[in-house]
């Protein structure tokens, strides 16, 4: 499958371009993809030093499914290993790294209630905006809708109530775990599929979730890891359509969840 | 929903019965089911002092739901946090127990290749187990035969050559996370569905895999956390029929994935 935009651009770009050295560790993102994003916010947050090397797993390139046979983003190489899954990526990010940039609690009871709420947004969230997206027929889609409204619900009331971020003034890997689905949930729902959110006179809830929602669109490493929003909308075109091919794609239309 | 035996038998009872008293934490499983096995044999490999409250998720007793809203098992309470999901719950018995316990490597890079291999577990062997317990049409049933032997041996071939475990003489959180699958590979679905594993002499890994099945089957941890085999044929038997109605049931029929 081609993608219409073949890199990044914008903001994400002048990081892309700060980030083309050879290094140690080697990521292999795709600038479109949110799985990928996740991964990268946290190379952001970190400082940590990377390659930035620009994926497109649709061309099921040789050279790339030899790193992951799975043929999936993001993949981080690090020392002769290739880490997949973008939340083994999370965690590995944070087990290489100090104390003083640390992203989840020190603390291992709120350790896992990040670990709770990261697979809520996977289990709950994030399968939720692909069936809005890719759904054909009204009554699909506000299934959808009432679904991810009341997955967001949930994760809003376990949030702290003074914010902005979820665990309050630190940004840690909750938010960096939804932060790519942030810009779809407001932008491209509403452009492709007319769905608005409750804005923030809806109630508390709607209230909390739009501080939630600006603190993190505007955090440094979110807007740095993200490209002009109008290269998004090509290849979530094929989404709006149910033509897309990538596996969350493929298992959306199937009736199943991908997280 | 009424469980045919509300209770654990066998070694599974005796363990029961020896973690009857108060601890600081108390251990919400089900006897049954196996994503509570996984954190229980966690409890048991490390010798957590834990108190066993036996849990029937299906009869949405309102002390349960204050516990965990979602209504699923496993959760382990301790310190007034309720921690939920499986792998969640093993992190966290990983994170409060020391060194001499440990059930992830200690290297960073081959901890991040652990959880690659759960989460390999979770979306590409068990939800191919309950296709195969589920399937009502033969069409289906050998399809998810054949997704669950291709899951199988991507797993087998990344294990240790020599084993018997995944990492080789050392038990870790990969063998406990599919080790409650082990025996229901063999005998559930042999029993209710006809379906013959490939054996040892099918090729190299085959030989392989089934050195682990032996291996984790026998492992202390795992024999103690398991009840008569044939105790579990009367819940099961609603999966064969397709007629569960748990969780994990509803979305296997309705073809999504559940993990």
């Amino acid at each position: 499958m081609q993608i219409a935009c073949p890199e990044a651009s914008g903001a994400a770009l002048r990081t892309v371009q700060t980030h083309e050295s050879t290094a140690a560790l080697v990521a292999h993102p795709g600038w479109f993809c949110p799985f990928s994003q996740r991964a990268w916010i946290v190379l952001e947050e970190k400082k940590v030093s990377y390659q930035y090397k620009e994926t497109n797993p649709h061309t099921k390139d040789k050279n790339f499914l030899a790193i992951n046979p799975k043929g999936l983003i993001p993949v981080i190489s690090h020392k002769g290993v290739n880490v997949s899954e973008s939340q083994v990526v999370m965690e590995y990010l944070e087990d290489i790294t100090g104390p003083d940039v640390r992203m989840y609690p020190a603390d291992a009871l709120q350790r896992a209630v990040a670990r709770m709420w990261i697979d809520h947004i996977a289990k709950k969230i994030v399968p939720c905006f692909f069936r809005v997206l890719q759904a054909q027929e009204v009554e699909k889609q506000r299934a959808a809708e009432t679904d991810l409204l009341a997955g967001i619900t949930d994760f809003v009331n376990a949030m702290d109530p003074g914010g902005p971020f979820f665990f309050g003034d630190w940004f840690s890997m909750v938010d960096a775990f939804i932060a790519p689905w942030m810009m779809r949930s407001e932008y491209v729902m509403k452009h492709f599929k007319g769905f608005d959110m409750p804005q923030r006179g809806s109630g508390p809830v709607w209230s909390r979730w739009w501080t939630f929602v600006e603190a993190v669109q505007t955090r440094k490493s979110v807007v740095d890891t993200t490209s002009e929003l109008e290269h998004y909308l090509p290849n979530l075109q094929k989404y709006a359509n149910d033509t897309a091919q990538t596996q969350a794609a493929k298992a959306t239309r199937e009736g199943r969840d991908y997280s």
